[in-house]
């Protein structure tokens, strides 16, 4: 562990801003607004917290030019123009990283396995036959590499991750605790009654910079692969069928479950919780809002949502009735019905009227 | 392991109960009425279960009192007000509890952590630097806990639990296996076009009594700390994101999310697969049904609920062909619009009526 | 690790097909019609995948006899009765399967357990006291089985497989990894404002050839035995509460969850992310399709579904608005007021007529 203690000056300059006020103040970490104390520095991630930040105990604020003079009871700045960015930039000058290097005795590795330079290999990891492990990459305990997985350079797997089915993946990944990546993928071929096993012989390719969560199962292909393109980043406990395909940038919330051989597209946002069926196609560009139910391919690119919202239970009930005679209502009628009654009914007025 | 064997008389005084029947018959385990020998306790959960109670072969009944005496067929009885408790206290009697304790020479643990008397170390276990495991703390195998984790009195962990991001819990918590709490918050800054992780320097704190199932995830908060207070339960696979706050005594259901910095009051039930949206408060004594989606705050305590039901497939495609249409179809209007017609209609009548 | 090669006729022996074309060409490997060179064989299922096959570079293709002669550009077939069946049996010929067996140094078992021939236990396996494994099954690394558990013959459980609660298992189950069965199920009593724990004295029984996907979670029962019969398939991330009993061949996609003391029939298939709510029955050869929410129990067999399906985001909310009112829309009177009304104005229609 170690504890990292900087100037203002240094900060500033870490994020190309311009400094206001005392350069030599010494920062220990980055706070939120309310938490903050005079040893932290904090970020006004626009107008909308000022009112939080004239009370915030922070050392130092890191904020857009256009804001600062709002803030007369704080001397210290840093001035950005994407607050944002420069606060998520200085989240790694404050992170505790493992600063150790090295194989740990207790973790077996084939002797065929290929282990580069300045790696991490924790307790208790087991890295099969064949196996690649890039430079400076960092393998926590207990996880397991099973025979041909590769792993390339910077990346880091966190506790209790299995890989399997010979996944590769490109530099800079990174997987969090106790994910299963490469399990075999749910194929069944049903004949006189009875579910018979189809073994699947296709892997996983991840490629550089993705992030998947922990405890998510990403399966491996039946004969093709599943792919995870440059960029993609998962949340908890995601679901990835065998030979689904996720296009770059692609930010999946927790939960979320994509059926087998569906293809997303690059930079789509999947709200957590979404269910999308097998078999689809996703284009680019499109957000799914929280708990989506897709079974339909999208072809245009937009925000989509599904599900009915909260209602009070009894309401809910209530309209839950309602919603069992729809169909038998001819919804669309009803108006015209109703368009065509009236002008019956001023027909036989302006009868009536010219018999006056 | 180990079989426990007591006399009526014994549980009686457990519970507290009155003891009707021989004091002395023997009772080797608690069973349902249904599964129940004569060497089993069982018990009467309210009026409705009278009937299978009369066929059962239970050596003994916990029941109350009115109910006693409709159980013709049967002789040993311990009598107190609420059989439901009694049972569950029973439960603890029968338990098959780990007796060892000691360190198995498997584990590894960091010089300077610190491991109080009557714990339990299962093998594999890996416990790094700074760590804390409190007094009468139960670890079973392959459980990590990374550098700084610290851990109370008389706490459960079972396997491949893993424990990161300066995760700190009170007394008396239980952790079953496989579940990662203080792993990585999804933090992402999105600029130009790309994913920008943020590192996550908030922690987990977690009170005393709390239950967590297996397969979890809580993530550690991105500046501030994800926070479970006393007495929270949770099932399994559940998703609990980073900067969530849960308030005393909430019991969240299997497969629930919540997203990041939502704050849940106290008293609260979560059904299952619940889904929370991100940055709400919901306030004390809530009650969500399972499978609700909640997308706004919730400041009143009630029942909530969401979703459509069950449909039989063919009606449902039906019902979802008349919801596509509802949005133009202006429902409040239609009552309006009748009545409008009918007032119309019966002028005409009269109008016709005063000309005869 | 191991490389298959065999010619068309020994592929063409196995499935009992009939062979078309040079009976010596090696085939060394299965592909997709897409990805397969002259190396592979691949398979046609059915007449919609025709054009595809037309394209395809595979060396060989199995087929049905029907539809073998619209394949010009090809030469060596394997003609049968159902192709998908026959590409489900040759997954098997072409999977890499483990070949080593024995017990790896480092797994820790206890004497009493009692571990039959030709298995493999990987490294840092730790198996209890009185476990049983049966012959020819494969634990694979990081595994725990805790005191008491079964595994018959045949079987496979993946690494990071937590077994416990005296879980017992028959032949040729296999288990993926970093799944939990026979953990403490939620049972809890509400007394006085705290949740009451429920230690939970039942266990996990399972049948021959049942198949658990990876991260799921399976409770021990209450009192009784959760338990899941014969055939039974399971994918990803599944919550099984306690005491729920499935029966024979029923299939269970992933992300689904089943609430506890809920019994479900033989030959059920539940699509991914369903919710089933406890204590309910449902009945043999029931379907359900994706995201459905069973809070009833279902008698008749058929196919059954839930949810909204996908809007365009904006059309969405205002439908949501809408579902708002429906609760205080008479919808089944508004037909029968249109047919009155209309009557009504005939009737004015035909005595203006008659008074011409």
């Amino acid at each position: 562990m170690n504890q990292h203690i900087y100037s203002l000056q240094e900060l500033a300059h870490l994020v190309k801003g311009e400094l206001i006020g005392q350069a030599e103040v010494k920062i220990s970490g980055l706070a939120s607004l309310e938490q903050a104390t005079t040893h932290h520095i904090s970020f006004v991630n626009g107008e909308k917290y000022i009112e939080q930040a004239l009370h915030s105990k922070a050392g130092a604020l890191i904020i857009s030019r256009d804001l600062q003079s709002q803030l007369i009871h704080h001397q210290n700045f840093i001035i950005v123009d994407n607050p944002y960015l420069a606060f998520a930039m200085l989240t790694h000058v404050f992170e505790i990283k493992r600063m150790s290097r090295g194989i740990e005795s207790t973790a077996k590795i084939h002797p065929s396995a290929m282990i580069a330079d300045n790696t991490y290999i924790g307790h208790y990891v087991v890295i099969g036959e064949n196996c690649v492990v890039g430079e400076g990459s960092i393998i926590e305990s207990h996880t397991k590499l099973d025979d041909g997985v590769e792993i390339g350079n910077q990346c880091f797997i966190d506790s209790h991750v299995t890989l399997t089915g010979l996944t590769k993946m490109g530099n800079h990944v990174r997987i969090h605790a106790n994910t299963v990546i490469g399990s075999e993928g749910f194929g069944f071929a049903p004949y006189q009654g009875k579910w018979h096993r189809i073994a699947q012989l296709g892997s996983v390719r991840i490629g550089n910079h993705v992030r998947v969560g922990s405890n998510c199962s990403i399966d491996r292909g039946a004969l093709d692969d599943t792919i995870l393109e440059d960029g993609v980043i998962i949340d908890n406990l995601v679901q990835i069928a065998h030979n689904v395909h996720i296009g770059e940038n692609t930010a999946i919330a927790a939960k979320t479950g994509i059926a087998g051989s569906t293809t997303i597209g690059k930079n789509c946002i999947l709200a957590g919780a979404c269910g999308v069926a097998g078999h689809l196609k996703i284009t680019d560009n499109v957000t799914l809002t929280g708990m989506s139910m897709v079974t339909k391919s999208i072809f245009e690119s937009g925000t989509y949502s599904s599900g009915t919202g909260l209602f009070e239970s009894g309401q809910w009930r209530r309209t839950i009735v309602r919603l069992r005679q729809l169909a038998d209502v001819p919804l669309t009628k009803i108006g015209k019905r109703l368009d065509h009654i009236q002008a019956q009914i001023e027909s036989l007025e302006s009868t009536l009227n010219t018999r006056k």
